[in-house]
């Protein structure tokens, strides 16, 4: 499979470089008949774009999603979905004095390692701007999904803030209600706080992306190497910046015993429940009927306008200063993003369940 | 991708239930003409099989791989290389009691929901057993890797006790000091004896195992869904137990400043180095030439003496206490899997990066 | 994907050389629930084995296929089954004179280029006693198909002699009942004759198998490079020895005008048929509900006791004359291969349908 | 695998229908640092696009590519390629009539039985256009091939109208000296009276094209389900009216005898050689290092002008009569989709060798 291809049933291939024409994939495998609406994907890419309030960068870019094939009078016909997102806001003088240097924590050395050659504008392919398209796939896969199930990511933690476990949103309007996206007032003025003193130092945060999902019945997810959480693992270590991943009680779980931990089985209403969900929603890496829940961890950002020693691609010492149009905290833009993943790999098992039916 | 298989150049594809004939694999995709030593494979898997010591089942396997095809005097063919590990110690009729219940933390009732149907005999194909074959695989794997490629796990954290960060084994050897397989002898007898204890009263504990490449070049990995991050993720988060996966500081970044963490570029003896490894080895999904650096979190055990509250297949309330041949802990055997998944992972973008050169 | 993997949902993946221990293979994303009848993969696999009859090798093989994995009570249980056929009669030294030597029209020269070391035993990976394991998965896949799809193979040409193309066998048994597997007693009679003949002239024959496919509901197959017609000829191009596939009128309509081949729709008791079959079953890689039609063209084959010059491994002229135990025709034997991997093909797509279901 | 994809390494995915806004694909696995010349994939581009000649359609494209990523400088920088080309003349209003109507030959009513849903503008995903994205992405993979490797293809067969089995074109150009694109003059003229008179008549004509390719080392393809003769085979039969390949003598050596039909090795000048080609190029699924030589055999074109039975969706009786832009004959439109794709397959092989170098 492409290495720029996720899914093994519906799959998503994504193409594009921060400042080349335009990014944008092929969603192969999406059932015929399904009504799209089109405004739900926009909602998504608004919601991932810069310059959406004063925590983000004043990059501009419209992010207008073209359709390009695979529908017809609204619906899907079966064919790939083809879409795309101009660039547009593309500046790329600005980056012409960063072709020679390699910013410490991007990828510049890494892909020169690896290519021999590299698209220094905007970090080409590495940059997180091509994440436009994994929103774009993710959304239009959302709306395959059955009814009720419901994905929702918020922001959980910006630096050394974070949200009392037991506070989740009933939906993303709630999320959105702060510019943070956390759903609790006070943490989230207490996060947007601290992301501002942090930019007006030039320097940046990290922090973490919580997700749970609603509806999911028991029984997606394959074994041994397609389980649930792997896949979900997988989606969400792609993700730029991201460093860990954990389901359920994750690091917390392991130092737990067995006896604290458990998730019992239980009847009600008929329908089997678990007394508890330190497993995050599955066992044997196939959902339970439980809540997904989810936690993704995201270093700080790696441009910060504080001067830092680094090398040019020749190799000798030199000394730089991100003073562009960067995010000091990323999170408020990658909940889409982690909503679209979930969304992407969800409707991959969906999809791969009807086999076994 | 079938969904037992794991690697897109180099292939693993597993199969294989706890109490059936055998459990195996076939790998495709190895180079021709790699000396494979087969007593590697048995070391391996020697180190991940029941009954070593007092801290794991007694359940008797001796675990003998045998090589079916892709060999020839000591060589690898290029045909794909098939193995099997036989059972041996069944005693099926141990789990006859288990055929209606549900057992919690198991994948019992996700198996039966997914599937209709359901393999009761040791857990079936969600049995910890199957990761046989993934260390055979592995194993394998690991002997293409380019010389000086050096894969090292250990256990790091069992429950509340954990060893010191800079505290890192030079080879395997210092691991396997201690039967519990963390490399510092003091933390070891404590983590022992804590096994002993929590065994004795008939539960089980969770924990973290670590792991460190040393040796890999700059340049392995792919953008954007095959990334080394995420295919790392990938392979350790489909072990049965693991709810957590970091690299490099992974979780703790979180709470950092982007000025804290930075991986600065630097030059040491003509070579590109970084001036700490925050990042755990890798920007943008591709190695650094840093020493790759990630920690896998474990659930305690399912299975425990103590009585707790289930269901059973017709959804009656029972009583289960799991008192058959399980470890209280598995992470001491777990830590040739992470190893073996490791050089998996790691032998797939050695062939695949081959392409670019 | 696996290069020894055939099939996107359910996907077969063989291993195995002529004179290893085993061949066999692992077949997964095969549904839960199914009733599975080894004796019918074992009546496949006899019809294919050698020493059947007169016409074939006296080589020695029971060829009984052992089932590994993910069978319970009978059924399926959606783990992946994994079989095995044990190697025999494997008379290794039979073939020491050969080590050193190119067959004419067999990969020895190829393998050897390609990898740089070769199984030279009995063609080593290239032996088509490999082909079994492709009986004996198809033959596990055909148990998958809806009711009333039936797959009839049978010999359609034996060097210059042929079937009239309007005879079809109602049923395999109508195939065996001449050992040439040819449905029609007097040009079955002639063909046998004819194979003694040139059997005992040393030589060898080719010809084509013919199979139909009775009973695909319309909606098979997936665009652009996943047509069943495309997916088909990939699988027979597979056989060794197989140069040729055509479906419908083949290389015969290339002759004909638009006005002559058309076949038109028509409605039969509220069903969608078609006035003829020149498409053999499909238009635009999908089904159309009439019979699936195709020719499968396989050369002599080429051990042959007549001698002939050729080159050794060092490039030093030589002859060689094959007089161990060949087949003078491959077509008898071949006829159960081209029924299991379209049995394959074929599942694959119904499973592949269910998606859109 | 995503149905819309071909290739394992080097992958080429693409989206599109006749009257969409656009047609194109993503060929992912492109090595870094490959010079492209576009120039050179508009020259395929428009060798396939309508209105060259009187032999083809009226229908006007001007069948632009436009590079969306992947390329820097004018060179491949490792990223996926993405290409499109717009849709300019759809004139969808053409086809309303077609809407409710299910033409014979064509894939009308396949797409309604599969997908219950159907674009009818011009045939939509089905529709020969989107070939010119295979075009597309077979001439950039044809940039990729080591020197020397020379893909040829030419109308072989128009009718009962046959070109010399032995001649053979030097290069494209030979190729293109007649409209028909049959390398040799006066058969050239015949074919093309008999394109006029059918056409004449609102009839239309099949045909065969062959394809040789010169410079393939030996060790191309693999064992057993990706050899080189499936995986052409595959991607021919993957074109539109496409129905029947054979490679070397193919559908002749079925005729022959073991003894007349040997390709014996020799040696010239140090390097293997075959005394003669009847296995066209290949052993075992590999390139022997002699020409690669396969014929594809083609349907004549569906749409007629001449009045034929058929039906509407509703089930009802109509009659049909298709006069709008339709090539009377494809074939020498199809001649560089023949070189395309099978451009395409050998870079693939060529990638995947590089594994075992």
């Amino acid at each position: 499979m492409s290495s720029n291809s996720l899914g093994n049933v519906l799959t998503l291939t994504t193409f594009g470089e921060s400042h080349g024409p335009a990014i944008g994939g092929i969603l192969d495998g999406f059932p015929a008949g399904i009504a799209l609406d089109i405004s739900l994907v926009q909602r998504q890419l608004d919601r991932r774009k810069p310059g959406q309030s004063a925590l983000s960068t004043a990059r501009k870019e419209s992010d207008t999603v073209e359709v390009l094939s695979g529908m017809m009078d609204g619906k899907s016909t079966g064919a790939p979905i083809a879409f795309m997102l101009k660039n547009e806001d593309q500046r790329s003088k600005d980056y012409s004095n960063l072709k020679d240097v390699y910013r410490p924590g991007h990828a510049d050395y890494t892909y020169q390692a690896k290519y021999g050659i590299r698209d220094h504008r905007g970090g080409g392919r590495s940059s997180a701007r091509t994440t436009a398209a994994w929103v774009a796939g993710g959304s239009l896969a959302e709306q395959l999904l059955p009814e009720g199930v419901e994905i929702i990511a918020w922001v959980d933690r910006v630096g050394t803030l974070s949200l009392d476990a037991n506070t989740k949103p009933k939906n993303r309007t709630e999320v959105d209600q702060s510019d943070i996206r956390c759903p609790e007032a006070s943490t989230a003025a207490a996060m947007e706080a601290l992301v501002k003193e942090v930019k007006a130092q030039g320097d940046s945060l990290g922090g973490t992306i919580r997700c749970i999902v609603r509806g999911v019945p028991a029984g997606w997810g394959e074994p041994q190497f397609n389980k649930l959480s792997a896949a979900l693992g997988h989606a969400m270590l792609s993700i730029n910046a991201v460093k860990g991943f954990e389901i359920g009680d994750g690091f917390a779980i392991a130092q737990k015993r067995g006896s604290e931990v458990q998730d019992l089985f239980e009847v009600e209403e008929g329908q089997v429940k678990t007394s508890a969900n330190h497993s995050g929603g599955l066992q044997g890496g196939i959902s339970n009927g439980a809540e997904l829940d989810f936690r993704v961890a995201f270093k700080p950002v790696s441009s910060i306008a504080i001067a830092q020693q680094t090398i040019t691609k020749e190799l000798e010492k030199t000394e730089i200063k991100i003073e562009g149009r960067h995010d000091p905290l990323v999170l408020p833009r990658a909940v889409p993003i982690v909503e679209s993943l979930t969304a992407l790999v969800l409707a991959n098992f969906y999809l791969l369940q009807k086999v076994h039916s």
